[in-house]
Protein backbone atom coordinates (compact mmCIF):
# COMPACT_ATOMS: atom_id res chain seq x y z
CA UNK A 1 0.00 0.00 0.00
CA UNK A 2 1.56 3.49 -0.86
CA UNK A 3 1.41 6.84 0.52
CA UNK A 4 1.32 10.22 -0.34
CA UNK A 5 4.09 11.50 1.14
CA UNK A 6 3.62 15.21 1.72
CA UNK A 7 7.13 16.00 2.50
CA UNK A 8 8.27 14.57 -0.88
CA UNK A 9 10.80 16.73 -2.84
CA UNK A 10 11.16 16.40 -6.18
CA UNK A 11 14.35 17.83 -8.44
CA UNK A 12 12.32 20.75 -9.21
CA UNK A 13 12.53 22.94 -6.21
CA UNK A 14 9.46 24.98 -8.10
CA UNK A 15 7.62 21.94 -8.80
CA UNK A 16 7.49 21.30 -5.14
CA UNK A 17 5.91 25.17 -4.20
CA UNK A 18 3.56 24.48 -7.27
CA UNK A 19 2.10 21.38 -5.47
CA UNK A 20 2.35 23.01 -1.97
CA UNK A 21 1.13 26.31 -3.40
CA UNK A 22 -1.99 24.21 -4.66
CA UNK A 23 -2.66 22.19 -1.71
CA UNK A 24 -2.76 25.71 0.33
CA UNK A 25 -5.34 27.33 -2.46
CA UNK A 26 -7.80 23.92 -1.52
CA UNK A 27 -7.33 25.05 1.99
CA UNK A 28 -8.08 28.85 1.31
CA UNK A 29 -11.49 27.74 -1.10
CA UNK A 30 -11.78 24.49 2.10
CA UNK A 31 -11.90 27.61 4.71
CA UNK A 32 -14.19 30.24 2.44
CA UNK A 33 -16.82 27.49 2.64
CA UNK A 34 -16.47 26.55 6.16
CA UNK A 35 -16.99 30.31 6.89
CA UNK A 36 -20.22 30.92 4.61
CA UNK A 37 -21.40 27.68 6.53
CA UNK A 38 -20.12 29.68 10.03
CA UNK A 39 -22.43 32.79 8.74
CA UNK A 40 -25.53 30.43 8.27
CA UNK A 41 -25.23 29.01 11.39
CA UNK A 42 -25.09 31.71 12.87
CA UNK A 43 -27.86 33.60 11.45
CA UNK A 44 -29.86 30.27 12.94
CA UNK A 45 -29.06 31.13 16.25
CA UNK A 46 -29.19 34.91 16.57
CA UNK A 47 -32.09 35.03 14.10
CA UNK A 48 -29.89 38.14 12.68
CA UNK A 49 -30.08 38.14 8.89
CA UNK A 50 -26.59 39.56 8.14
CA UNK A 51 -24.73 36.12 7.99
CA UNK A 52 -27.53 34.57 5.01
CA UNK A 53 -27.42 37.66 3.19
CA UNK A 54 -23.56 37.77 3.09
CA UNK A 55 -23.96 34.48 2.13
CA UNK A 56 -26.64 34.75 -0.79
CA UNK A 57 -24.03 37.15 -2.21
CA UNK A 58 -20.90 35.72 -1.99
CA UNK A 59 -21.07 32.58 -3.71
CA UNK A 60 -19.25 33.57 -6.59
CA UNK A 61 -16.14 33.88 -4.64
CA UNK A 62 -16.17 29.75 -4.14
CA UNK A 63 -16.92 29.93 -8.19
CA UNK A 64 -13.85 31.62 -8.60
CA UNK A 65 -11.48 29.50 -6.26
CA UNK A 66 -12.84 26.18 -8.36
CA UNK A 67 -11.84 27.54 -11.33
CA UNK A 68 -8.71 29.50 -10.38
CA UNK A 69 -7.54 26.00 -9.14
CA UNK A 70 -9.25 23.74 -11.67
CA UNK A 71 -6.57 25.39 -14.61
CA UNK A 72 -3.76 25.09 -12.03
CA UNK A 73 -4.31 21.35 -11.43
CA UNK A 74 -4.11 21.26 -15.43
CA UNK A 75 -1.46 23.42 -15.78
CA UNK A 76 0.64 20.71 -13.38
CA UNK A 77 -0.85 17.64 -15.36
CA UNK A 78 0.62 19.59 -18.49
CA UNK A 79 3.71 20.55 -17.89
CA UNK A 80 4.84 18.50 -15.35
CA UNK A 81 3.86 14.95 -16.06
CA UNK A 82 3.31 13.73 -12.18
CA UNK A 83 4.51 10.42 -11.55
CA UNK A 84 2.06 8.24 -9.84
CA UNK A 85 1.66 10.01 -6.36
CA UNK A 86 1.71 13.02 -7.15
CA UNK A 87 -0.76 12.79 -10.00
CA UNK A 88 -2.94 11.36 -7.75
CA UNK A 89 -2.79 14.44 -5.64
CA UNK A 90 -3.69 16.48 -8.24
CA UNK A 91 -6.72 14.69 -9.13
CA UNK A 92 -8.12 14.01 -5.14
CA UNK A 93 -7.58 17.64 -5.29
CA UNK A 94 -9.68 18.26 -9.00
CA UNK A 95 -12.50 16.11 -7.42
CA UNK A 96 -12.22 17.95 -4.02
CA UNK A 97 -12.71 21.00 -4.99
CA UNK A 98 -15.71 20.03 -7.03
CA UNK A 99 -17.30 18.84 -4.00
CA UNK A 100 -16.16 22.11 -2.13
CA UNK A 101 -18.10 23.75 -4.93
CA UNK A 102 -21.45 21.72 -4.53
CA UNK A 103 -21.19 22.82 -0.49
CA UNK A 104 -21.09 26.33 -1.25
CA UNK A 105 -24.12 26.22 -3.44
CA UNK A 106 -26.28 23.97 -0.84
CA UNK A 107 -24.66 26.70 1.66
CA UNK A 108 -26.13 29.40 -0.50
CA UNK A 109 -29.23 27.32 -0.84
CA UNK A 110 -29.92 27.05 2.93
CA UNK A 111 -28.90 31.15 3.27
CA UNK A 112 -31.59 31.78 0.25
CA UNK A 113 -34.00 29.93 2.33
CA UNK A 114 -33.88 31.84 5.49
CA UNK A 115 -33.70 34.66 3.85
CA UNK A 116 -36.75 33.89 2.04
CA UNK A 117 -38.67 33.48 5.71
CA UNK A 118 -37.72 36.59 6.76
CA UNK A 119 -39.19 36.26 10.49
CA UNK A 120 -36.93 35.72 13.68
CA UNK A 121 -39.65 34.35 15.02
CA UNK A 122 -40.40 31.48 12.55
CA UNK A 123 -36.52 30.71 12.36
CA UNK A 124 -36.52 29.83 15.60
CA UNK A 125 -39.73 28.12 15.42
CA UNK A 126 -38.56 25.86 12.17
CA UNK A 127 -34.86 26.16 12.30
CA UNK A 128 -33.76 24.89 15.80
CA UNK A 129 -33.42 21.24 14.85
CA UNK A 130 -31.67 22.45 11.69
CA UNK A 131 -29.31 24.73 13.87
CA UNK A 132 -28.66 21.63 16.03
CA UNK A 133 -27.59 19.29 12.85
CA UNK A 134 -25.88 21.91 10.63
CA UNK A 135 -23.51 22.29 14.01
CA UNK A 136 -22.34 18.79 13.10
CA UNK A 137 -22.47 19.10 9.96
CA UNK A 138 -19.92 22.60 9.92
CA UNK A 139 -17.76 20.03 12.71
CA UNK A 140 -17.68 17.11 10.14
CA UNK A 141 -16.48 19.88 7.44
CA UNK A 142 -14.39 21.20 9.16
CA UNK A 143 -12.60 17.49 10.78
CA UNK A 144 -12.46 16.62 6.74
CA UNK A 145 -10.80 19.77 5.51
CA UNK A 146 -8.28 19.43 8.60
CA UNK A 147 -7.64 15.49 7.47
CA UNK A 148 -7.12 16.71 3.58
CA UNK A 149 -4.58 19.07 5.49
CA UNK A 150 -2.81 16.37 7.57
CA UNK A 151 -3.16 13.76 5.00
CA UNK A 152 -4.24 11.95 7.72
CA UNK A 153 -6.55 8.72 6.29
CA UNK A 154 -7.05 7.21 9.52
CA UNK A 155 -8.86 10.28 10.60
CA UNK A 156 -10.60 9.98 7.03
CA UNK A 157 -11.95 7.17 7.89
CA UNK A 158 -13.23 7.81 11.37
CA UNK A 159 -14.79 11.35 10.03
CA UNK A 160 -16.13 9.71 6.70
CA UNK A 161 -18.08 7.62 9.13
CA UNK A 162 -20.23 10.52 11.01
CA UNK A 163 -22.03 10.90 8.15
CA UNK A 164 -24.23 8.05 9.05
CA UNK A 165 -25.47 9.99 12.14
CA UNK A 166 -26.22 13.10 10.22
CA UNK A 167 -28.38 11.27 7.69
CA UNK A 168 -30.57 9.37 10.95
CA UNK A 169 -30.87 13.62 12.52
CA UNK A 170 -32.30 14.62 9.21
CA UNK A 171 -34.53 11.78 9.22
CA UNK A 172 -35.87 12.30 12.18
CA UNK A 173 -35.67 15.73 11.78
CA UNK A 174 -38.22 15.53 8.76
CA UNK A 175 -40.81 13.55 10.81
CA UNK A 176 -40.77 16.45 13.63
CA UNK A 177 -41.47 19.07 10.96
CA UNK A 178 -44.51 17.41 9.52
CA UNK A 179 -45.97 17.33 12.43
CA UNK A 180 -45.85 21.19 12.46
CA UNK A 181 -48.43 21.32 9.31
CA UNK A 182 -50.97 18.42 11.73
CA UNK A 183 -50.77 21.79 14.11
CA UNK A 184 -51.46 24.37 11.36
CA UNK A 185 -51.83 23.53 7.68
CA UNK A 186 -50.77 27.44 6.75
CA UNK A 187 -47.45 26.47 8.07
CA UNK A 188 -46.88 23.83 4.83
CA UNK A 189 -44.43 26.96 3.10
CA UNK A 190 -42.64 27.05 5.59
CA UNK A 191 -42.51 23.77 6.54
CA UNK A 192 -41.59 22.64 2.81
CA UNK A 193 -38.38 24.98 2.59
CA UNK A 194 -37.57 23.86 6.12
CA UNK A 195 -37.29 20.21 4.31
CA UNK A 196 -35.30 21.82 1.37
CA UNK A 197 -32.81 23.50 4.13
CA UNK A 198 -32.67 20.00 5.61
CA UNK A 199 -31.93 17.87 2.56
CA UNK A 200 -28.89 20.95 1.69
CA UNK A 201 -27.56 20.01 4.84
CA UNK A 202 -27.39 15.94 4.37
CA UNK A 203 -25.84 16.75 0.97
CA UNK A 204 -22.93 18.59 2.44
CA UNK A 205 -22.52 16.08 4.82
CA UNK A 206 -22.09 13.91 1.65
CA UNK A 207 -19.72 16.23 0.21
CA UNK A 208 -17.68 15.89 3.38
CA UNK A 209 -17.95 12.05 3.04
CA UNK A 210 -16.41 12.42 -0.67
CA UNK A 211 -13.51 15.26 0.75
CA UNK A 212 -13.01 12.08 3.04
CA UNK A 213 -12.93 9.30 0.58
CA UNK A 214 -10.52 11.47 -1.66
CA UNK A 215 -8.24 11.89 1.39
CA UNK A 216 -8.78 8.03 1.84
CA UNK A 217 -7.69 7.08 -2.01
CA UNK A 218 -4.88 9.78 -2.30
CA UNK A 219 -2.77 8.15 0.93
CA UNK A 220 -3.76 4.65 0.92
CA UNK A 221 -4.18 4.41 -3.01
CA UNK A 222 -7.89 2.60 -2.48
CA UNK A 223 -11.08 3.56 -4.12
CA UNK A 224 -13.55 3.51 -0.68
CA UNK A 225 -16.56 5.04 -2.84
CA UNK A 226 -19.79 3.42 -2.89
CA UNK A 227 -19.46 1.53 0.20
CA UNK A 228 -17.08 -1.10 -0.47
CA UNK A 229 -15.18 -1.09 2.37
CA UNK A 230 -18.26 -0.19 4.40
CA UNK A 231 -17.46 3.68 5.48
CA UNK A 232 -21.18 4.57 3.07
CA UNK B 1 -10.30 28.86 -29.97
CA UNK B 2 -9.06 25.02 -30.35
CA UNK B 3 -11.18 22.42 -31.05
CA UNK B 4 -11.31 18.75 -29.76
CA UNK B 5 -10.57 16.68 -33.46
CA UNK B 6 -12.11 13.68 -32.45
CA UNK B 7 -10.61 11.50 -35.43
CA UNK B 8 -7.19 12.65 -34.61
CA UNK B 9 -4.72 9.93 -34.65
CA UNK B 10 -1.66 9.32 -32.67
CA UNK B 11 1.63 7.78 -33.94
CA UNK B 12 0.49 5.38 -31.06
CA UNK B 13 -2.86 3.32 -32.76
CA UNK B 14 -3.10 1.70 -29.57
CA UNK B 15 -3.33 4.88 -28.05
CA UNK B 16 -5.92 6.17 -30.26
CA UNK B 17 -8.04 2.94 -29.40
CA UNK B 18 -7.66 3.53 -25.77
CA UNK B 19 -9.24 7.01 -26.15
CA UNK B 20 -12.08 5.56 -28.47
CA UNK B 21 -12.30 2.99 -25.77
CA UNK B 22 -12.77 5.37 -22.77
CA UNK B 23 -15.38 7.48 -24.67
CA UNK B 24 -17.61 4.85 -25.54
CA UNK B 25 -17.15 3.36 -21.88
CA UNK B 26 -18.75 6.60 -20.71
CA UNK B 27 -21.20 6.32 -23.40
CA UNK B 28 -22.18 2.93 -21.87
CA UNK B 29 -22.29 4.47 -18.56
CA UNK B 30 -24.63 7.58 -19.84
CA UNK B 31 -26.97 4.61 -21.56
CA UNK B 32 -27.23 2.67 -18.28
CA UNK B 33 -28.04 6.31 -16.19
CA UNK B 34 -30.46 7.57 -19.04
CA UNK B 35 -31.90 2.99 -18.72
CA UNK B 36 -32.81 3.80 -15.36
CA UNK B 37 -34.57 7.34 -16.08
CA UNK B 38 -36.76 5.55 -18.49
CA UNK B 39 -37.79 2.91 -16.42
CA UNK B 40 -38.34 5.47 -13.17
CA UNK B 41 -40.99 7.02 -16.70
CA UNK B 42 -42.38 3.91 -17.16
CA UNK B 43 -43.65 3.41 -13.42
CA UNK B 44 -45.08 7.09 -13.27
CA UNK B 45 -47.12 6.64 -16.35
CA UNK B 46 -48.16 2.96 -16.08
CA UNK B 47 -48.13 3.13 -11.90
CA UNK B 48 -46.32 -0.28 -12.41
CA UNK B 49 -43.72 -0.58 -9.90
CA UNK B 50 -41.66 -3.49 -11.61
CA UNK B 51 -39.46 0.00 -13.28
CA UNK B 52 -38.68 1.32 -9.93
CA UNK B 53 -37.38 -1.76 -8.39
CA UNK B 54 -35.31 -2.53 -10.66
CA UNK B 55 -33.56 1.05 -10.29
CA UNK B 56 -33.97 1.00 -6.90
CA UNK B 57 -31.22 -2.50 -6.94
CA UNK B 58 -29.29 -1.06 -9.67
CA UNK B 59 -27.32 1.56 -8.52
CA UNK B 60 -24.20 -0.66 -8.05
CA UNK B 61 -23.70 -0.96 -12.26
CA UNK B 62 -23.44 2.55 -12.64
CA UNK B 63 -20.75 2.94 -9.50
CA UNK B 64 -18.95 0.24 -11.01
CA UNK B 65 -18.80 1.83 -13.91
CA UNK B 66 -17.53 5.18 -12.21
CA UNK B 67 -14.79 3.37 -10.89
CA UNK B 68 -13.46 1.87 -13.63
CA UNK B 69 -13.55 4.66 -16.29
CA UNK B 70 -11.82 6.68 -13.27
CA UNK B 71 -9.08 4.24 -13.53
CA UNK B 72 -8.75 4.26 -16.76
CA UNK B 73 -8.33 8.12 -17.09
CA UNK B 74 -5.89 7.91 -14.57
CA UNK B 75 -3.97 5.18 -16.17
CA UNK B 76 -4.16 6.82 -19.45
CA UNK B 77 -2.30 10.06 -17.45
CA UNK B 78 0.00 8.44 -15.84
CA UNK B 79 0.70 6.10 -19.00
CA UNK B 80 0.60 8.19 -21.93
CA UNK B 81 1.28 11.79 -20.72
CA UNK B 82 -1.42 13.33 -22.74
CA UNK B 83 -1.28 16.63 -24.76
CA UNK B 84 -3.28 19.34 -23.98
CA UNK B 85 -5.88 18.43 -25.86
CA UNK B 86 -5.61 14.64 -25.01
CA UNK B 87 -5.39 16.03 -21.71
CA UNK B 88 -8.39 18.16 -21.63
CA UNK B 89 -10.50 14.90 -23.24
CA UNK B 90 -9.89 12.64 -20.50
CA UNK B 91 -10.52 15.48 -17.34
CA UNK B 92 -13.65 16.04 -19.13
CA UNK B 93 -14.37 12.51 -18.81
CA UNK B 94 -12.81 12.37 -15.63
CA UNK B 95 -15.80 15.48 -14.67
CA UNK B 96 -18.46 13.75 -16.47
CA UNK B 97 -18.90 10.61 -15.14
CA UNK B 98 -18.86 11.94 -11.76
CA UNK B 99 -22.23 13.49 -12.84
CA UNK B 100 -23.28 10.52 -14.15
CA UNK B 101 -23.21 8.78 -11.15
CA UNK B 102 -25.16 11.66 -8.88
CA UNK B 103 -27.68 11.38 -11.89
CA UNK B 104 -27.39 7.71 -10.94
CA UNK B 105 -27.91 8.78 -7.11
CA UNK B 106 -30.84 11.15 -7.90
CA UNK B 107 -32.86 8.39 -10.41
CA UNK B 108 -32.63 5.98 -7.64
CA UNK B 109 -34.03 8.73 -4.87
CA UNK B 110 -36.81 8.94 -7.12
CA UNK B 111 -37.38 5.41 -7.51
CA UNK B 112 -37.02 4.90 -3.85
CA UNK B 113 -39.99 7.78 -2.77
CA UNK B 114 -42.15 6.06 -5.67
CA UNK B 115 -41.48 2.44 -4.07
CA UNK B 116 -42.09 3.99 -0.26
CA UNK B 117 -45.59 5.79 -1.64
CA UNK B 118 -46.57 2.06 -3.08
CA UNK B 119 -50.00 3.06 -4.16
CA UNK B 120 -51.11 3.19 -7.70
CA UNK B 121 -53.82 5.76 -7.11
CA UNK B 122 -51.31 8.33 -5.13
CA UNK B 123 -48.84 7.66 -8.01
CA UNK B 124 -51.61 8.99 -10.40
CA UNK B 125 -52.42 12.13 -8.15
CA UNK B 126 -49.05 12.92 -6.92
CA UNK B 127 -47.11 11.73 -9.66
CA UNK B 128 -48.79 13.45 -12.44
CA UNK B 129 -46.58 16.29 -12.74
CA UNK B 130 -43.53 15.23 -11.89
CA UNK B 131 -44.03 12.70 -14.78
CA UNK B 132 -44.24 15.24 -17.50
CA UNK B 133 -41.48 16.75 -15.94
CA UNK B 134 -39.31 13.70 -15.69
CA UNK B 135 -39.69 13.64 -19.76
CA UNK B 136 -38.08 16.63 -20.31
CA UNK B 137 -35.01 16.08 -18.15
CA UNK B 138 -34.81 12.64 -19.59
CA UNK B 139 -35.24 14.26 -23.42
CA UNK B 140 -32.17 16.62 -22.03
CA UNK B 141 -30.09 13.85 -20.60
CA UNK B 142 -30.63 12.14 -24.15
CA UNK B 143 -29.53 15.19 -26.37
CA UNK B 144 -26.68 15.88 -23.52
CA UNK B 145 -25.09 12.80 -23.91
CA UNK B 146 -25.30 12.75 -27.73
CA UNK B 147 -23.48 16.11 -28.02
CA UNK B 148 -20.93 14.27 -26.08
CA UNK B 149 -20.86 12.01 -28.50
CA UNK B 150 -20.66 13.69 -31.16
CA UNK B 151 -18.41 16.78 -29.26
CA UNK B 152 -20.74 18.86 -30.63
CA UNK B 153 -20.26 22.23 -28.47
CA UNK B 154 -23.37 24.34 -30.36
CA UNK B 155 -25.80 21.91 -28.97
CA UNK B 156 -24.62 21.45 -25.78
CA UNK B 157 -24.71 25.34 -25.64
CA UNK B 158 -28.59 25.25 -26.61
CA UNK B 159 -28.90 22.08 -24.42
CA UNK B 160 -27.60 23.37 -21.52
CA UNK B 161 -30.19 26.31 -21.48
CA UNK B 162 -33.17 23.51 -21.37
CA UNK B 163 -32.05 23.65 -17.48
CA UNK B 164 -33.47 26.65 -16.46
CA UNK B 165 -37.13 25.69 -18.28
CA UNK B 166 -37.07 22.41 -16.35
CA UNK B 167 -36.54 24.99 -13.41
CA UNK B 168 -39.23 26.97 -13.80
CA UNK B 169 -41.68 23.77 -14.30
CA UNK B 170 -40.23 22.51 -11.05
CA UNK B 171 -41.16 25.83 -9.09
CA UNK B 172 -44.56 26.22 -10.67
CA UNK B 173 -45.12 22.13 -9.31
CA UNK B 174 -44.15 23.32 -6.01
CA UNK B 175 -46.70 25.47 -5.60
CA UNK B 176 -49.28 22.73 -6.89
CA UNK B 177 -48.34 19.98 -4.66
CA UNK B 178 -48.69 22.67 -1.85
CA UNK B 179 -52.37 22.98 -2.60
CA UNK B 180 -52.80 18.85 -2.08
CA UNK B 181 -51.97 19.75 1.48
CA UNK B 182 -54.61 22.84 2.10
CA UNK B 183 -57.40 20.71 0.62
CA UNK B 184 -56.20 17.56 2.72
CA UNK B 185 -53.68 17.95 5.66
CA UNK B 186 -52.80 13.94 6.19
CA UNK B 187 -51.67 14.27 2.48
CA UNK B 188 -48.59 15.52 3.82
CA UNK B 189 -45.95 12.95 4.14
CA UNK B 190 -46.56 11.90 0.11
CA UNK B 191 -46.50 15.85 -0.52
CA UNK B 192 -43.35 16.27 0.96
CA UNK B 193 -42.30 12.87 -0.74
CA UNK B 194 -42.91 14.14 -3.74
CA UNK B 195 -41.02 17.37 -3.52
CA UNK B 196 -38.07 15.81 -3.07
CA UNK B 197 -38.47 13.74 -5.83
CA UNK B 198 -39.29 16.77 -7.80
CA UNK B 199 -35.79 18.63 -6.61
CA UNK B 200 -33.79 15.13 -7.55
CA UNK B 201 -35.31 15.90 -11.01
CA UNK B 202 -33.84 19.40 -10.96
CA UNK B 203 -30.69 18.11 -9.82
CA UNK B 204 -30.37 15.76 -13.12
CA UNK B 205 -31.24 18.84 -15.27
CA UNK B 206 -27.74 20.63 -13.35
CA UNK B 207 -25.90 17.70 -13.87
CA UNK B 208 -27.03 17.08 -17.75
CA UNK B 209 -26.10 21.32 -17.91
CA UNK B 210 -22.89 20.18 -16.33
CA UNK B 211 -22.05 17.62 -18.89
CA UNK B 212 -22.80 20.04 -21.55
CA UNK B 213 -20.21 22.57 -19.76
CA UNK B 214 -17.88 19.70 -20.23
CA UNK B 215 -18.37 19.51 -24.04
CA UNK B 216 -18.14 22.98 -24.72
CA UNK B 217 -15.10 23.08 -22.57
CA UNK B 218 -13.56 20.16 -24.46
CA UNK B 219 -14.17 21.41 -27.34
CA UNK B 220 -14.10 25.30 -27.47
CA UNK B 221 -11.55 25.37 -24.75
CA UNK B 222 -13.63 27.91 -22.33
CA UNK B 223 -14.98 27.43 -18.85
CA UNK B 224 -19.04 28.18 -18.83
CA UNK B 225 -19.25 27.75 -15.58
CA UNK B 226 -20.67 29.60 -13.08
CA UNK B 227 -22.51 31.89 -15.80
CA UNK B 228 -19.92 33.77 -17.02
CA UNK B 229 -21.29 33.59 -20.86
CA UNK B 230 -24.89 33.15 -19.55
CA UNK B 231 -25.34 29.98 -20.02
CA UNK B 232 -26.17 28.74 -16.16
Amino acid sequence: MSTYNTGSTHISQQYDNELEDLRSKVLSMGGVVEDHLVKVITTLSTTQLEGVEYVAESDHVVNSLEIEIDQICTEILLRRTPAASDMRLVLAIFKTITDLERIGDETEKIARLVLKLNDPRAITIYYTGILAISRNVRRMLSDALNAFARMDSKSAIRIAQMDKEIDAGIDLLMRQLITFTLEDVSAISAVLDAVLAARALERIGDHARNICENVIYLVDGIDVRHGETGIS
